[in-house]
């Protein structure tokens, strides 16, 4: 679907007030007020409603996160340096955004697994698109294959985990300790290959 | 406070409300609902409304998930074989309630982090208590002082992560990665000891 400043607006106040408010505590209301957009607009662009934006943020929130993780592993000069600036940037990012900006899709996640089927079914593919394409880039950087879904896999808990901790506790104790094991994880599969 | 039927009713039905559907997803109509109790009954045991009794109901159910924890180290054997069972248990009963019983807590800890400081407190209070009586318990178990928190700091936010993506994907892959790797840390640790 075309994009248009309206429906960008939308889509990205829509994502910030998921990350704070998640998706039961989003209205429609908030949503036109935070884009400064017509309420007339959202229905225009996303016919299906609350629902259909909120597959459509899910998607394009997991993707723009994902093109961060991409990112730092590319320009980062081995698997080891870019799994610490990842988790490291993670925390950065948590303290300047007073703990509110940690995953942008897993509060709608658990607000919506039992709740909400097609909701669900885009956070489940945005966490396997996540594994996926996280495995491809572990063994770009050496991760022998065998190893590298297990390991995104446990990379993600932990900063999944982490996340919930930190902005509970408002402190980044958890992501360190998350960021110390997973390096120290890539290390020994790195060791392995 | 003292507890009668009815309050505890209200209490059980919130806890399982919460874990379903998160804290801004629950309703006071629904939860007189589920309790069977009379609608002012929620307001005579809990006069500051929902907030109140969603303070109670997540340092209830913290308190009640440190309890199956603790008994679940005290009956095995060793610790080893305790988080082996940790994690198991953890993964039949995610099988058994269809993906919807995981961490008590942790729903309504992403909703509020940003939102309402009372019920973040509450939610921070109670993964600092698992996460102080967690490293003793550890501790006890054989594991070297000065590893026990950042051990039990990474295996929470393995077992808060994988809950995520769990609940997901509805498979249990997350959490049987995030229990081996646990195992191996509370291996790699008590042989330092």
């Amino acid at each position: 679907m075309a994009t248009t400043p309206t429906r960008d607006r939308i889509m990205e106040a829509t994502a910030e007030l998921f990350r704070r408010h998640g998706y039961t505590g989003t209205g429609i209301k908030q949503i036109v007020a935070a884009a400064n957009a017509p309420f007339g607009s959202i229905y225009h662009h996303f016919p299906g409603g609350k629902e259909q934006l909120g597959g459509e943020v899910i998607r394009s929130s997991g993707e723009m996160y994902f093109q961060i993780f991409e990112l730092i592993y590319e320009m980062s000069p081995d698997v080891i340096t870019a799994t610490e600036n990842f988790y490291g940037g993670a925390a950065e990012t948590l303290r300047q955004s007073d703990y509110a900006d940690a995953c942008p899709i897993a509060t709608v996640a658990l607000e919506v697994a039992s709740t909400n089927e097609p909701l669900r079914e885009a956070t489940a593919e945005v966490f396997e698109s996540w594994v996926t394409r996280g495995t491809e880039r572990l063994i770009e950087g050496g991760i022998p294959p065998d190893r590298a879904r297990p390991l995104i896999i446990a990379m993600l808990s932990l900063l999944e985990g982490a996340f919930v901790l930190c902005r509970a506790s408002r402190t980044t104790e958890a992501l360190e300790v998350a960021g110390e094991l997973a390096v120290a994880k890539v290390r020994e599969a790195l060791a392995t290959a």
